[in-house]
């Protein structure tokens, strides 16, 4: 924060993006600290098409801190919330201390306003982003530099990975303050060009009980998931960098599917146990392993989070017909305009034979829409100041 | 086979049970044999509601061994069928040189005629009752005595349990030659007999994978299924059979449930993933944890085996409620008249209490109905002669 613009708010504004994970962070060792019981790796989505947008405003005159989310006050006293605030403000002393005259505005408050690019209702999770953004922002606001991705991580887990773009790993660590638990570029978004990732937004009726506590079963209650997390995942983290760093898209792909599918058999394995494929979700795996059959090799993965969402990676070259697949199989509810989102993709007829070698029953309307987008950076900081969610005085701007 | 008798067939019937497994068998570790990875315990069904019936002849007269299933002439050269008849004609030899006089007719061919009383189109799996109803009407037709589990074991896996009543343990052997894999009684019928059984007979569109291949690429490919045969079951299987000793109900219930699930998480865990449990069986296990958190206790536990229907222990009082929670939230197709079959369940108005507790959104004709059980004995041979399916001239009764 600049000294000489003490008298009225000092205003940033970053974007930070979603990650999707290849290898599963599933169980904490710790829930204040948030350290995980398996190290996982995580591919950054483009924040063309999805991301979270954060404006922090530090002043004097500010009574408090205080938090807007998509347009609406939240509580600001929520516990991961208060970890990353102080934790930044630690960083930000301990940095002062070491004769640093950037960082000041210590002991003022801040305003903090976040909104995302996506609906929150497309079931996407947003917390990693949105605790990676306000991270960012307030980094940028108090003049904290270094990793930040170990205060993500106390906002949520899997926020640590979106401090970084393209490949990610966040390594479990081991010692029992967390210091070590971070996350860290594997390869950067331009590592592979080819891979296209897409989101297939799934209908689903039920709301799906949270990552959070879901977890907190599963370690308690999951015999498989301990077996998983000591020693399945620690081999299969080497296999996957391996497959990433050569562009092996088909052992990225089987290791990305056999991975979903294990999260999800932990969950089953929970008790009571915890469903988050349905029909729709089941459907999208038996078309993928149709598809893959049909040609005899991995052209296509899915990923399934704690939600029925699936999220599919595949090659540049293979987009168009796998997207037409989708659409043949999930009839959309209108003439499918609207139905694919983000990076354009052409329609093409089906072909006959890929039509029969895949051969479902159509569930029409199961996937609302897709986005189809790519790896993309970690967090950006926005110079433009019109793009500030908070306006000159440091409140919301009436737009929002 | 009476020695009088050689010119005209001998002919014997027997009925053989179903029976469920509650610590589940999934994977071999020898196909020929039909060896398993683990110990399995089971409850078989009482017949009255669900049994083989199978009419063996012998007669020189015979030029062919023949099989007729549900009235239609079936291949008898199937590798698992030879297996029982060699076994058993085998054992037969044996105890001729034995010097015993009543195993003859070594040389002649034989006739078999099975039949279900309950539909193939349920789902349910037959393959057991049927094994363990020929294996014991061949040994009936010559003369063999003594444990014939490992020979129906061969016939299929789940087969050996369902050669005794009640609570049968499958042992799994350690032998390279499976004469130590075998199933042997932990408690009768009589030994509990307030427990019931239902069976949720559920709709399916899609044929799920068949048990041996889906265990083949289980054992393949799931490193779970791995850990769970190794690490989890044997300790289950003492908590187990402690469990239907002491007849905890809770105990069981928990175990039952638990084991289920984890079945079902090594098939999620399998490559490409296999799926049993659909929406409706998703509906029943919520509807079941739900009921029972009603109540802060255990009261019903279900089970699934590959397939989608439902396998229900609970105790007698809590029948008569649970089918009517059952009824509520899968509104039958009919006014319900023809939805309970088996032992009579009377049917009562559901309390607003409990239906707000389960709150699910109703599935109309998820179940087509449901079949009321209990705990049954082991094979019987039927000892009056109009009950024989095959007539005096050993062929097919024209009735069929």
């Amino acid at each position: 924060m600049p000294e000489e613009n003490v008298d009225k708010p000092y205003i940033v504004t970053c974007t930070a993006p979603v990650n999707i994970a290849v290898i599963k962070y599933w169980g904490k060792r710790d829930e204040d600290l948030i350290l995980p019981i398996n190290s996982s790796l995580s591919v950054t989505l483009h924040q063309d098409q999805l991301k979270t947008t954060t404006t922090v405003a530090i002043s004097r005159s500010f009574k408090e801190d205080r938090l807007w989310l998509n347009g609406k006050e939240e509580d600001i006293t929520h516990p991961r919330l208060q970890s990353c605030l102080r934790e930044i403000r630690r960083l930000a002393r301990k940095r002062r201390n070491d004769g640093d005259p950037e960082s000041t505005g210590l002991s003022h408050k801040v305003h903090i306003c976040s909104v995302n690019n996506f609906p929150t209702a497309a079931g996407l999770a947003s917390s990693a982003a949105g605790f990676a953004c306000l991270v960012y922002s307030l980094a940028q606001a108090f003049g904290v530099e270094g990793d930040l991705s170990g205060i993500a991580r106390q906002g949520s887990g899997s926020a640590c990975r979106s401090m970084h773009g393209g490949f990610v790993e966040w390594i479990m660590g081991s010692r029992e303050d967390g210091k070590d638990s971070v996350a860290q570029q594997v390869e950067p978004e331009s590592h592979w060009p080819e891979l296209r990732i897409l989101v297939l937004v799934a209908s689903a009726k039920r709301k799906p009980i949270g990552s959070t506590s879901g977890m907190q079963t599963s370690v308690q209650t999951s015999l498989l998931l301990k077996h998983r997390a000591e020693s399945v995942v620690p081999r299969r983290m080497d296999e996957m960098i391996q497959a990433v760093r050569r562009k092996d898209f088909s052992a990225f792909a089987e290791l990305t599917m056999k991975d979903s599918n294990q999260f999800h058999a932990t969950c089953l394995d929970t008790y009571p146990p915890i469903f988050y494929l349905n029909s729709v979700s089941q459907q999208v795996i038996h078309l993928v392993h149709r598809y893959n059959r049909h040609y005899g090799e991995s052209r296509v993965a899915y990923s399934f989070d704690a939600g029925p969402n699936a999220v599919i990676f595949t090659l540049q070259q293979h987009v168009q017909e796998f997207v037409n697949v989708v659409q043949h199989f999930f009839p959309p509810d209108t003439n499918g305009e609207d139905f694919i989102k983000g990076l354009p993709v052409t329609h093409a007829v089906l072909s006959e034979e890929v039509r029969q070698a895949v051969s479902l029953e159509p569930m029409p309307k199961g996937i609302n829409y897709i986005i189809s987008t790519k790896a993309g950076p970690g967090p950006r900081v926005i110079d433009d100041p019109s793009q500030h969610l908070l306006s000159a005085d440091g409140f919301p701007r009436k737009t929002l």
